[in-house]
C-alpha cells in the first residue's frame, strides 16, 4: 500500500462507488461540488465517450465510472494532480475505462478529436485570477481554484469543441457566475437545458450552480428542485448522504 | 357599490393590504405572480417614483401602495383594463399616489420622462405570440398573456429607459425565458442582482422566476432561497399565505 502514496497523501474511500482515491490535504482533495456534478451530469450508460475537463485528482471520472460503462478521458493540466489521478485509476483497476491525460484543456479537442464525445463534465477554477484576497497561495490549489491557466470561457469552448451534436456538457460553478456561464455556453452552441441550484441550508442563498447544456439544442430550460446540503440539524440532508455514502447510508 | 362595477366585474378583497380591486373573470384577474412580484421588488419606502409596466387591472400598484409612500405610475395599453385599474384606485382613495396611464409601454419614457424613476416593476406577457396552442382567444386575455403588442425585449428596454442610475427593475416571468430575460437586461444596462425561483411544490421544477436588476450595477448575482407555493398538503405554504392574507393569516 505505502508505495503508491507520496508525501502526505492518503487513500480515501468513495463509499457510494466502493472505490479508493488518492488525496492530499496540501496538494488537492476533491470537494462536494465534484460529487454533485458527477451525479447531476447526463451520461450514456452502456457505451460512449466522456471527457472530464479540469479533472484534478480524478474524482469525477471515478464517480462517473460507477454510473456508466463509457470510456472516460480525464484531462488535467497539473502533472502532480494528473499523476495522483493516474495512480488512483490503477489502484482501482480502471485503466481500461479511465484514461488520464496530463494536458491543457485549451485546445484539447485538436489532440483528442473534435465532436467525438457524448458528454463533457467540468468543475473549472471558480475564482477570477484577480481575486487575490480569496487566492490560496499554495500553487497547486491556486491553479485548480483560480482562472490562472484557464478562463471559464475557454473551458466552455473546449467542451463544445469535444461534443457531438446533441452531446451534453455539465458544469458546476458559483451562482455569481451564472450570467457568464450562460453567455459563454450560448456563444459556444451549448444551449442550457437544466439548472439546479445548491443551497447550504434552508433560508440561505444558493452557493453552487449545476448547469447542463446540449450542443445545438433547442431553447427549453428547466430549473430543477433545489438541493440542500445541510438540514436544520447541521447534518447532511438525506439526498447528500445518499450521494456520498450510497444506498445504504 | 353597483355603479362602479361593469358587466361581470366583481370587487375582490386584497386581505394583506386591506384594499379592494375590481376584477372580471372574462376580462382580467390578477394572478399569484403579481402578488409575488409586488413583494419581491425593492421599493423606496418614504418617497420616490415607481412605474409598473403592463399594469393590467392595477394589482401590482395596489399591492405596492401598501409598502411605500412613493408615487406609482401604472402603464396599461388596454383601455378596458386601465379603466378597471383607474376605478379601483378611486375606490380605494389612492388617486394621489397611483396614476393610471392608458398607454403603450413601448416608448413610454419619452412621454413620462427618461431616468426619473427609482423602481420599475413589470409582469409582462409570458408567451411568444406564435405559441398559438396556449393562446387564449379572448382578446383582452390574449394581449395580456402573449407578446402580441410587447416583446420581452421591449419591456426591458422601457424599464431601463425609465430608471435612474442605480434604480431597480423587477420582473416576473417563466424560468424557460431566464436566458432571454438576462440577455435583454444586460443589453439594456440592467445588471441582474437577485433571482428567486418559485416552485409549485417540493420536488417539482420551478414554474416562475423573479428577477431584479440594477441600472448600471456591478455584477454580483444572488440566487435567493426557493419559494414554494403549495405544501405537501396541497395548501398554500405559510410564506404564500402571509403574502396573500397578511400577518394574521
Amino acid at each position: 500500500m505505502e508505495e503508491i502514496l507520496q508525501g502526505d497523501e492518503r487513500l480515501d474511500y468513495l463509499l457510494a462507488e466502493d472505490l479508493r482515491i488518492i488525496q492530499s490535504p496540501s496538494v488537492f482533495s476533491f470537494s462536494l461540488d465534484a460529487v454533485l456534478l458527477a451525479k447531476f451530469a447526463y451520461v450514456p450508460l452502456r457505451s460512449g465517450n466522456i471527457v472530464d475537463l479540469c479533472a484534478g485528482n480524478g474524482a469525477i471520472p471515478l464517480f462517473l465510472s460507477a454510473r456508466t460503462n463509457a470510456v472516460i478521458t480525464a484531462v488535467e493540466l497539473q502533472g502532480r494532480l494528473a499523476n495522483m489521478a493516474e495512480r488512483s485509476v490503477h489502484y482501482n483497476g480502471l485503466q481500461e475505462r479511465i484514461h488520464v491525460l496530463n494536458d491543457d484543456v485549451i485546445g484539447i479537442a485538436k489532440k483528442i478529436g473534435y465532436e467525438k464525445y457524448d458528454t463533457v463534465t467540468c468543475n473549472p477554477p471558480y475564482f477570477l485570477s484577480n481575486e487575490a484576497s480569496e487566492k490560496n497561495m499554495l500553487e497547486h490549489i491556486a491553479i485548480a481554484r483560480h482562472e490562472i491557466h484557464l478562463t471559464l470561457e475557454q473551458a466552455v469552448q473546449s467542451a463544445s469543441e469535444l461534443l457531438k451534436q446533441g452531446g451534453k456538457a455539465a458544469f458546476v460553478h458559483r451562482p455569481g457566475r451564472l450570467l457568464d456561464i450562460i453567455t459563454a455556453m450560448r456563444a459556444n452552441r451549448l444551449e442550457p437545458k437544466r439548472i439546479r441550484f445548491v443551497y447550504p441550508k434552508e433560508g440561505k442563498d444558493a452557493n453552487t450552480l449545476l448547469i447542463e447544456g446540449t450542443k445545438d439544442g433547442k431553447p427549453d430550460l428547466k430549473v430543477l428542485p433545489p438541493l440542500y446540503v445541510y438540514g436544520s440539524d447541521n447534518k447532511y440532508t438525506e439526498e447528500v448522504r445518499l450521494l456520498l455514502y450510497g444506498q445504504d447510508a
